[in-house]
């Protein structure tokens, strides 16, 4: 696996501090963190130490922090927790929303909810009008997220939040892709509750958390022994939350380097790019550094992935998650691109390690691959 | 943490030989699994060869492995997938089973269920005549525990299956305390759904499966990206699947030298109690060979749980999860016994590295520790 990897909104390789932290809790035995001896206390002291860290990373209070075991988790939480609790209203989603967000409203219909979802412009920027008009029905809760899997493109949450508590709705936001790579403020963003993970910031898989006003009444996902005030029961996976409070502080302390480092190789790729006659998507608004989200004309995304993956470049086509259908991008339609266009996307995610030598190769290398699947497909015509 | 811990059944250490294949997907960069490339495919292939370990080990089929978080998601997901689909009707429980059965159950009621719970005799086995009587009103699913986890004792599973299937009820029975300690076949027992978990076998927290007849049709808990086939979405946490997976293969193999030792162990353990006046519960029926289960008379379980801990033994008053009331055990009470004594209750769970000179040390300790709080009582009255 010495793959040249740019699909870090996909998952991110474990940091080797962060493992440090976690393998005592590996090595030797762990009590479980509801046993009252000493065993347990130890358990116990290191979740209540991980919750600190990663309440700092977002600008909440430990007490706000809801450890789940991954971010589809926390989204399924906030969104079918506050709807049962606020029946019969309407659930407002964006149409660029990951489906671990669209799947559970649309699951909430079968118990009287109904879920509408709110367009985005040509840059993947939601539509405030159009959720300001929406929200003239009684809406439980406006679910958008902060930054985009596949374009990076950044909403205006705070904006979102002050038109839903104008209206009585609840506010979550998928915040699974901006922690670490931009300044993320669970108060500022004045939202009801926010999902950030573990995995996507070179921290273990397995540990993510559903930062949410205590005020907020929701009904658990997971019922029983009654970890996490009730609201996730489930025996505690210690090393992988020791692991996320870690990633959490490295990653609040990095973001500034991490933002200059990979603003200045995507500004190499999307140079080199432009000179590949290819469509970047969401280049003209606030986007994560991170991620370039762009398409060659006339060549399909998933074959020049395989093509990239077989010169040893791990790149996506979209989403990892819908990566086992060949359906065009949900966000790129709802963006108004052609269906022919945004069959042909690529999606490059960087990283911290990523270097300026990766990126002039895999220029080459795309540079060489298109030319090989034009002729393919000039021959085959 | 160098503790003598005899708490196996909260929770368990992680054996090096596991740890050991899980450390290639912690060290070095991982692709999400559902990703094309071929980080993504490598990851996949752990995840599937995984699952056959984890099938071999409770003579179940691959395709029936759907892998959770943990056995409360697990428990959760039988109950609630199955009594979504079969709305309306009644659910019954052991009144010994764990709060993550039992909550899930009560859960229900809100969407139109309802929950009713199974007698158990004095030796903590369930009641089969009045299973069968409450079988007459329609019955969406049957959910009993294969041992419990704080007797030991072993519930005829295949019987409870048999007699919901003549009454067209569906059956799951929680094995989290029976995998590694006894034979466990997914075919024979004839349920329709198994749950098995990692961190009791020596594995890692953060994984474990619900074993899932095919056939049946299961409402997911959580929605999103269509991971295992759409029932249980999220990104899969692939070191800690991969370390279930080598658990599984270990517990399977094991099996025999578990139950050989800790018996040793644990008559060891009970023929020194015998000279103490304890009561030990579930002693004349099956149970699992590594629980013991007793209570000192005139000494609160809880003072003496932290009478040890101070000697530096790891030993529960009851479930872990309920370690956080003060309540008698439901599951003696349950067994009729009287909430004083019940109150008195202290469970040794016995591991695979326990040893005859830690037990010795124990029995010695537990009596130093038994004639003081008795002294200490006798001059406070």
């Amino acid at each position: 696996m010495n793959s040249i990897y740019f699909d870090h909104n996909a998952t991110t390789a474990l940091n080797s501090s962060v493992l440090e932290r976690m393998l005592p809790w590996l090595q030797t035995q762990t009590g479980n963190p509801t046993s009252r001896h000493n065993d347990g206390r130890s358990a116990r002291d290191a979740i209540e130490f991980a919750r600190r860290q990663v309440a700092e990373a977002c600008g909440a209070y430990s007490s706000q922090v809801i450890f789940t075991s991954c971010g589809t988790e926390a989204n399924n939480l906030a969104i079918k927790g506050i709807a049962t609790n606020r029946p019969n209203m309407q659930i407002l989603t964006s149409a660029i929303e990951h489906p671990c967000v669209t799947q559970p409203a649309l699951s909430m219909e079968a118990l009287g909810s109904v879920s509408r979802q709110i367009d985005v412009d040509a840059y993947g920027k939601l539509d405030l009008v159009a959720l300001k008009e929406r929200l003239k029905i009684q809406t439980s809760l406006v679910s958008v997220m902060l930054a985009n899997n596949e374009t990076g493109v950044i909403q205006d949450i705070a904006s979102v939040a002050e038109l839903a508590r104008a209206n009585d709705a609840m506010t979550h936001t998928d915040a699974v892709q901006a922690l670490g790579k931009i300044s993320l403020n669970f108060s500022d963003l004045n939202v009801h509750a926010m999902t950030i993970s573990s995995h996507k910031i070179n921290g273990p898989q397995g540990a993510a958390a559903l930062i949410l006003d205590k005020r907020v009444d929701i009904q658990p996902l997971l019922h029983g022994g009654g970890q996490e005030r009730g609201l996730r029961s489930g025996t505690e996976n210690i090393a992988a939350i020791v692991g996320f409070g870690a990633a959490c502080e490295l990653a609040a302390a990095n973001k500034e380097n991490f933002a200059a480092h990979t603003l200045a190789l995507r500004e190499q790729l999307e140079t080199g790019l432009a000179q590949l006659k290819v469509t970047i998507f969401g280049r003209n608004v606030a986007r994560l550094t991170n991620t370039s989200f762009f398409a060659v004309d006339g060549i399909e995304g998933e074959t020049l992935v395989m093509a990239l993956d077989r010169r040893n470049f791990s790149v996506a086509s979209g989403s990892a998650c819908s990566s086992d259908n060949n359906n065009p991008s949900h966000v790129l339609l709802a963006m108004g691109v052609h269906a022919d266009t945004a069959r042909g996307a690529v999606r490059v995610s960087l990283g911290i390690k990523n270097t300026a030598a990766e990126v002039a190769d895999f220029l080459a290398i795309l540079r060489h691959e298109i030319l090989r699947l034009k002729q393919l497909t000039a021959m085959a015509a």
